[in-house]
């Protein structure tokens, strides 16, 4: 495996006047902002506090003037960083070595609803929630639903390899793509496959595109698959007094023959965060309720669905739950879910917190949330985890409260390591959903053998000989 | 984009008596075979009537034993080529170039099969019918279920990205794979991802390696998810007296909100066919049906998938069909089913033919089946036309019967040019779950750019800068 020399490319070329005109000569539609204002707004997700700021923004408004400034940036070696919604939680969006902040928001049109062949044809800056409303307006679904529908694009969703609660029945954005439109680090334009539900032709470079975070390319088009939409689903939530047996229950379900659009754990703390921050929820939890789970089943036969609820509910009995809190309504269902999905938003609003999105096996989450409240108890610190517990996708909030400057960014690094290291030797690996972006980098020897690493700095070195996109990100 | 000289390492080395003790003594418990009768053996698969032969062929029975296999072809730079149960259609099995079949028929052990995670990890050589048994006995479910699955192996399936009537549903064999061992071309061996249901965490290695044809690295060992079997199916068969009309129905199906869990088409000669030439199928076809629809739906809840078959029923008979069969017992559905996998072996039994397997979106394949049948009647051939409509993924066998060797070698490559470009004009691609292989090698012009085709040569050299990994495929 030819390894290749990663950062030869290093340091890049600072963005000068003469480059600002060349980049300016690119746009036809689109604009060029530099002030501190609009950089400084380019410069931050929803990663930590973090801000890196790029030297300048550019908004393309087509897929032409995309590939014009990426060849403007390949021929002075500016790095350029590509930005959907920033809503990443690891940072894949951070201008980190300053350059061309390269903000895909214009390029928001939903170009073509195929219902006949059940497809989408969209930019990479239409936001995820309004593509679900759009199709769903046509009886179609798409199914992938991130925390942060209402604002993260799809895109970012694309890079990142979004996955949110319905992942656990429908799977991840990677397996709702067919095609993707790409400008590679040299200008040049491909589609990486077919607008086809199958297909053997070739090696799959859309999936290689997928998850890559915007250091292979820019997205400029995406090819999507639906599906028919649900027109019935069931929500309950069910309290346990023991983290471990919620846990054990997840498994339980699956096992009992029933594949659940959702299946969420929130431990004690998640849920009081959530119940204090975010106004409107109505919800007594016992005190000696130490984890729910919130099931959902969805499909086109209610009375089927009541069945498959009976079932879960068999297996959650049977693994010692409380009194189940069945959502008897709309209204009862979306307040359910609020509470749900403002969990990291409560979190954020009570301090400063980092999040791992660590993924096992999901029979091994038991033992994961128990190693992970371990090692923050031997180091000091606490945790708040919930996430997609049918994936087995566990989302750690470590939050800072009272921590100290010195504890955060030096001794916290090393309690992180022993999480990851937990999380691997279960099988596992570091993210399930976020990515590696930033934030995670200084992390992937836990999960990868200098071989395996060195095919994929081979493969960035292919596609991106001069390491300008997306530079300091996942490798 | 760094090409690289795909050819540069033509020619490859002979198989000397040197070589053949070196390879020896890489094994340990495997084995080596040199006769003319093995080679011979091993040198086809269902490809026409194709015959390459290895030089050598060795059956390892460890990974271990094919690392050092590979690392001994590296040094010597012999071909090696993967070998599963020579059941493919593309030809990605033959050796072509001579050199070493790595035959991985004895490497076929269920390592584990994991309950509690739903998972089961495989060796290459299991063959699928075996896994589709032994996960069953335990009522999980693995789902791809290509044609030839009481023969094919696991590795192949991975390898070409095997599809089959279920994928309609479930997907194809790359949704349901996790982690893959992989030897590369260097005898490095490196596991691509982690054993969980998510994985965002650097590139996706894992779906790299499937469908690239054992032309990046030897599978070794498969871990695979699965699902919860299905408790109920049901099972209809339409008669159409239009294949426009049949291929209309099938868009149709799906905006009418149902996802069947098998769609198949069959065009009356199809039917024909295997009447004609597989014993103790009782179906008797009026002479005014033109084809075929072969309707699947399951589920866990029986009178759900009643009210679905109403409402496809429906569907059916807005679109103009003849008389519904429904299975009414499983002896009844085995039937039907053995007529549908059965084509391919009538054909076969009827005549040398080549097997195209081209895949458009499903509401294209009115338009496909018209145009391949006007290119035949131009160029003066018969096809018979079946496959997974659900997908838009079109079997065409175009049937030697009495056609010249001119017309056979030098004609219909032109004719099968013309198919080819009539499916990429109609949003598709050259294979839907076939592979490319050898036959279709010559006609990727037709489905890429130059650029995308240097960006597949470039991973190629990345991980085979000899070019020894199963040279002649794919590019």
């Amino acid at each position: 495996m030819a390894a290749g020399n990663y950062l030869r490319h290093m340091p890049f070329k600072p963005v000068t006047a003469e480059v600002i005109e060349a980049l300016r000569a690119c746009l036809v539609q689109g604009e060029l902002l530099t002030t501190a204002e609009h950089t400084s707004h380019y410069g931050h997700d929803e990663t930590e506090d973090l801000n890196h700021p790029p030297e300048v923004v550019v908004r393309p408004r087509t897929t032409a003037e995309v590939a014009r400034v990426v060849k403007v940036c390949a021929e002075y070696k500016i790095p350029i960083t590509p930005i959907g919604g920033r809503t990443g939680l690891s940072g894949g969006a951070l201008c980190v070595h300053g350059g061309v902040g390269l903000a895909l928001d214009k390029m928001n049109a939903i170009e073509n609803i195929d219902e006949l062949n059940q497809q989408v044809t969209v930019q990479p800056g239409v936001i995820t929630q309004n593509l679900m409303d759009a199709v769903a307006e046509k009886g179609m679904y798409y199914a992938p639903d991130p925390s942060s529908k209402g604002s993260c694009t799809i895109g970012g969703n694309l890079a990142e390899n979004a996955g949110g609660p319905r992942a656990v029945k429908y799977g991840v954005t990677r397996d709702f793509v067919l095609n993707l439109e790409v400008v590679l680090p040299n200008g040049e334009v491909i589609w990486t496959g077919a607008n086809t539900l199958k297909n053997s032709t070739g090696y799959d470079l859309t999936r290689l595109i997928v998850g890559s975070e915007g250091t292979l390319g820019v997205i400029t088009k995406a090819v999507l698959r639906l599906v028919p939409k649900p027109t019935a689903s069931r929500l309950m939530l069910v309290p346990f007094n023991s983290e471990t047996q919620a846990c054990e229950a997840v498994s339980a379900v699956f096992r009992a023959g029933i594949t659940p659009s959702a299946l969420e754990f929130m431990e004690r703390d998640a849920i009081d965060f959530t119940l204090k921050h975010v106004p409107g929820i109505n919800l007594v939890v016992p005190p000696e309720v130490k984890a729910h789970l919130l099931v959902e089943v969805d499909g086109q036969h209610d009375d089927a669905l009541m069945r498959d609820c009976e079932t879960i509910l068999g297996v959650m009995e049977a693994h010692g739950c409380g009194e189940v809190l069945f959502a008897e309504s709309s209204a009862e269902k979306d307040a359910l879910w609020k509470m749900r999905r403002n969990v990291p938003v409560a979190v954020k609003a009570h301090t400063v917190y980092k999040e791992e999105d660590t993924v096992v096996p999901r029979y091994a989450l038991p033992k994961l949330l128990a190693g992970v409240k371990a090692i923050g108890k031997e180091y000091g610190f606490r945790t708040i985890c919930y996430g997609h517990a049918g994936d087995g996708n566990l989302h750690i909030n470590i939050i800072r409260e009272g921590l100290s400057d010195a504890f955060w960014n030096d001794e916290l690094p090393k309690a992180i390591r022993k999480i990851f290291e937990l999380t691997v030797s279960l099988g596992g690996t570091l993210s399930g959903e976020h990515g590696i972006g930033l934030v995670q980098r200084s992390y992937m020897d836990i999960a990868f053998s200098e071989q395996q690493l060195a095919v994929m700095r081979g493969i960035k070195d292919l596609f991106d000989p001069q390491g300008i996109m997306n530079p300091g990100k996942v490798l």
